[in-house]
């Protein structure tokens, strides 16, 4: 499976949890998946509730299987609701269609994974993701 | 684990069926889950309809997993419905997110667990669950 | 639904309970079911692990739904593993089918629901089941 | 949430990590789980199979929730196998009876969390675990 490191998941949880909190952020929780969707790493904060693990996996699941990021996973919910909670059903109830869920890509636009944030408002966790992938020199598609 | 002895947690729901009769509400049913989300102690009152749990349950374990409680939880869905939707398939289909699932914090907002109740209306539920928790001494989160 | 009021499923939980310590148990967790098998009240001790929910729901659960108590359902499950294994199926996966998951009857045979115990070995579960249901003047089928 | 800082359960997967490496093992991955079974921190060996969460995650949750790890579910499972494969479905299917789901104390006995290592042998899963656990200077139950 084509992807990143383990040492450069590790970097971009690093760097976005850092993000978070230099910006005053609630606490974040971050996973990492290849691009066959399947977990390399995730890190969940001090004080986060014990439920952010599969919000966290639902954002990067379904950027993943679905090709789309986040947002314009939340553009599709909203144009045609019915169309998303079919996908959902069909990936196992697993989605997560908000901001949050990042698509990562080389310099030269090949896919490497995605990363899922989670904890603070989506438009933030967003935030957060693209500022830890392009902290390791990749390209982030929110 | 953090959280609730059973004698407290035996307590609370004593105190928060007292309220419901005492009140003059339907026959509740009450639920005390610790910090993971784990079922410490139920009781359903004589006449409550035989499917109570799973409703006091998804109340209480969605405000565990997501740190937030009902009247949150019902918010968010009424702002954005596909999300509470997908965070429902994530957590398998359990969340019942209205009032009557009440996070319960000691008086320095240490979270020990949550309490979720059903039978009257939302708010009824979430208003016998505040009692119940005040009753012991401690600070509910409605 | 005919069955055990809340006041005596809260009687046959308490002296259980009270059984396994005077005894010395490990820490049980004792739960009651209707004779529809749904939950009307359940404690768990302080010290138990946080899974055993489900442990004493499934052989109270097993019970009621089978008609046949933990010994019995036990017997049949080393006699013909495949057919418990595939009741299991049908009733998605609750059964756990060995002493602990208890019938209770009145003096007339009539059932009032089942009460299901975890914690120590599956004979004392089943033993201080039977403790609990005895102690308010009623029959146990282990 | 009562358990390891997320700086500790890091420290841990780390050092599980260098034991492997440093022994000759195959590519490990290791999970964190909080002392209600929910996911603090993972990571995956590069070179490792895809799915080897799921495993990983099997093997810790058992322990959490059963308050039992590895070894003692694998005794059990070949003493009584009905009895694991149905506490397998009570818990959703996610069980790994074997060893390499580790329990992690403190020097007072109290429960922290739990480890979970797949990508050797069950017996050296087991030991990476706990020469991790023991160099953050805990207990491991293995």
């Amino acid at each position: 499976m084509a992807g990143l490191s383990l040492r450069r998941a590790r970097m971009i949880i690093r760097k976005t949890l850092d993000h978070g909190k230099e910006t005053g952020m609630k606490p974040l929780s971050v996973i990492v998946l290849d691009t066959g969707g399947h977990v390399q790493a995730f890190e969940r904060s001090d004080g986060a509730s014990p439920g952010r693990f599969q919000i966290a996996y639902g954002k990067a699941y379904g950027a993943v299987m679905l090709g789309m990021a986040g947002t314009a996973q939340m553009q599709r919910a909203e144009a045609q609701a019915y169309f998303i909670a079919c996908a959902n059903g069909a990936y196992q109830g697993a989605l997560i269609p908000v901001p949050g869920g990042v698509l990562v890509r080389d310099a030269k636009g090949v896919l490497l994974g995605a990363v899922g944030v989670t904890g603070d408002s989506s438009d933030n966790d967003a935030a957060a993701a693209k500022a830890g992938i392009e902290a390791v020199g990749l390209t982030a598609e929110i």
